[in-house]
């Protein structure tokens, strides 16, 4: 097979970047490990930044986001028995986020590729891409017993954080940055009513709290718990019982609980490679990134990537200038760091570290009253949490 | 003696609350251990932020540094050779720092002292306050072989970090918050004209560096070192030749070395006493808290202090109401702890940590690269920087 651009992972971001390149006639491949059903079983994140839900309408896969997605002007912080609201639409000048599943997204973008026959191949076993250094790579992957080959200008690398792509390049030429944080999140996603329209990230002396939401029926919160627990451990009845011990008792009181349809523990996170770009493979979204939850980050660090690399393409092919490609990595990364450092931020502010000293205690504390007391600051927030500008 | 309120140190916290309340007529005495040479020999800072500024004016004290100190509307950050300005007053909204250095500011206010034939004793050995949680404490101090003893209806221990009113409350009546950094500040004080008009903070991977001034003929330049480094082992030719190592190349060039006349190297530390109340011994500035230098909040971070215990005070004496008083401690530390913050983010983001692992280093940069594309991250420095509001 040949085609002009093959991408490595169906998550959303490969979708998203072969949607996009399609609608512009640049032919692509997307190769998925798993089934489609599997990709659309794993829970994700679900707050799109602004310039997220951009990329989904020039893909022309917005159109049940903006129907049924949530637009949310702002957050409540939780704290010492109160609820403090923090207006994003005030401080960032007018933007928001937009609540939408990250499975009904994937969803969406399934069905543009489907609709515009865009060609996308799952349950492709060893997939591995060769000769990124040459002129000429390809990718091949197993289909029962046969090997495939699908030569290409340029491979993706949209696989994930244990995809093959990174992988592939060799140690000495790329650095790897990381931070691993010493607790993890215990996730329950139940169909209840959400305890607050908006989100809550709670932070409470036993340990981070997060009210989040997939929509007005369907509940998705989260603890900070020891990565030494286990989610045999929690009970549903448990993890209701201290969710409610780390949220205002008001709050905890609404509090609408049922039995979990998911339930999962999640260590977190901070992990960046460099460059994202070896040859003619490019690294996007959590290839080469990861950060965590906190702060929403995730999904939307992959937007920026995408959004560069969509763009690094189109003058390519369209323009045969291929500065945009050279310069990649390091424009991508720039704004890869700072949704690492506000996600960092996010989370050393919010939750309970074991080790810390009461110093650093007693600064997280006043990271947060000077955050609440501070238009500046919330303005720095803001501008952050809802996405900085590509 | 009797006196209403009797003020443990002579340096410009207890000058500046004595001078304050002798112009509304509280009886007051200053005790002070060293003698007035000693005290006008200390080198210290000499950035002072607005509001410490108009108390000086408040307490009629404020002519010459009026007349000589220069208003400094930004300052410089230099990071990677290059060099950017940091608009204090576009970014405070209009506000701006002095500098003036703490030795004039000290000189000052002792003459404003001996204008108004205020009492200010020094020499003052073996100062104690006594009975502090009566209603009637006392302070002793020892003038040669005579023990000398001074009632009051108040103590205040503006005596700083090594002084005797803070150890005077028991320990399991106080909490104490620390952080020691890996690094110290040597610093060399020159007459040559200052190789930028304005603060010059620069970042480097061999170690922070600031060019500071106390006037346009006499500069003040500072290198981190390692705690390890004895102030002999730096002649004033290693000094500035490691200085301009760390500067850009084209600042680097206009230096103007010469002899120093001062050279110490300063451990830099983070510590908060909770709470700065003790029964009548009220606590102020560097006795209660010390920043490390980094964003030149020392002698800010005081100057609230007084400003709050100042107006408690005269709601006391003038209206017979206690409040201001019984609300000291929370109301100052809410301010400390977010001047606090500041300085350790500032140094934290400068500096060079040894033991850092390489994505902290990553995020410091991030840090400084966020801030100088970010209005309202600039905002929030900038607001921090000339002083949050009392």
């Amino acid at each position: 097979m040949k085609t002009s651009v093959c991408i490595i992972g169906g998550g959303p971001s490969g979708l998203m970047l072969s949607q996009l390149l399609h609608l512009k006639g640049i032919a692509n491949i997307v190769l998925e490990r798993q089934s489609r059903e599997y990709v659309l079983s794993r829970i994700r994140a679900g707050v799109l930044e602004h310039g997220f839900a951009e990329l989904m309408r020039e893909a022309q896969c917005g159109e049940r986001m903006d129907r049924e997605g949530e637009i949310h002007d702002g957050f409540f912080i939780a704290h010492e028995g109160q609820l403090d609201r923090v207006d994003l639409h005030k401080h960032s000048g007018g933007n928001s986020v937009v609540v939408y599943g990250q499975t009904e997204l994937t969803r969406d973008l399934y069905e543009g590729r489907d609709r515009m026959k865009g060609q996308v191949i799952h349950n492709a076993e060893d997939v591995q891409p060769h000769d990124l250094t040459s002129d000429k790579p390809y990718v091949t992957y197993r289909d029962g017993d046969e090997i495939i080959r699908i030569d290409c200008d340029f491979v993706i690398g949209a696989d994930g954080f244990h995809g093959v792509s990174r992988k592939s390049i060799p140690k000495d030429k790329i650095t790897e940055y990381e931070k691993v944080y010493p607790f993890g999140w215990l996730g329950v996603l139940s169909r209840t009513p959400p305890v607050s329209p908006e989100l809550v990230y709670a932070k409470h002396e036993r340990g981070f709290a997060l009210c989040s939401l997939r929509s007005q029926v369907l509940s998705r919160y989260y603890i900070q718990v020891p990565l030494t627990d286990n989610v045999e451990d929690w009970s549903d009845d448990a993890f209701w019982a201290e969710l409610k011990r780390r949220l205002p008792a008001e709050l905890a009181a609404k509090l609408v609980t049922g039995p979990s349809i998911e339930k999962s523990i999640a260590p977190l996170r901070s992990f960046v490679a460099e460059p994202m770009r070896y040859g003619r493979l490019f690294l996007a979204g959590d290839a080469a990134h990861i950060v965590p939850p906190t702060g929403a980050r995730g999904l939307n660090s992959a937007a920026s990537d995408i959004y560069y690399l969509y763009h690094a393409m189109l003058q390519h092919y369209q323009q045969g200038d291929s500065t945009g490609l050279d310069g990649y990595s390091a424009k991508a990364l720039a704004r890869v760091w700072k949704a690492q450092r506000f996600s960092w931020w996010m989370t050393t502010m919010l939750h309970t570290f074991p080790e810390a000293i009461s110093y650093d205690q007693k600064l997280q504390q006043t990271d947060l009253a000077y955050l609440l007391s501070s238009e500046k600051a919330l303005g720095s927030l803001a501008e952050n949490y809802v996405g900085l500008p590509f």
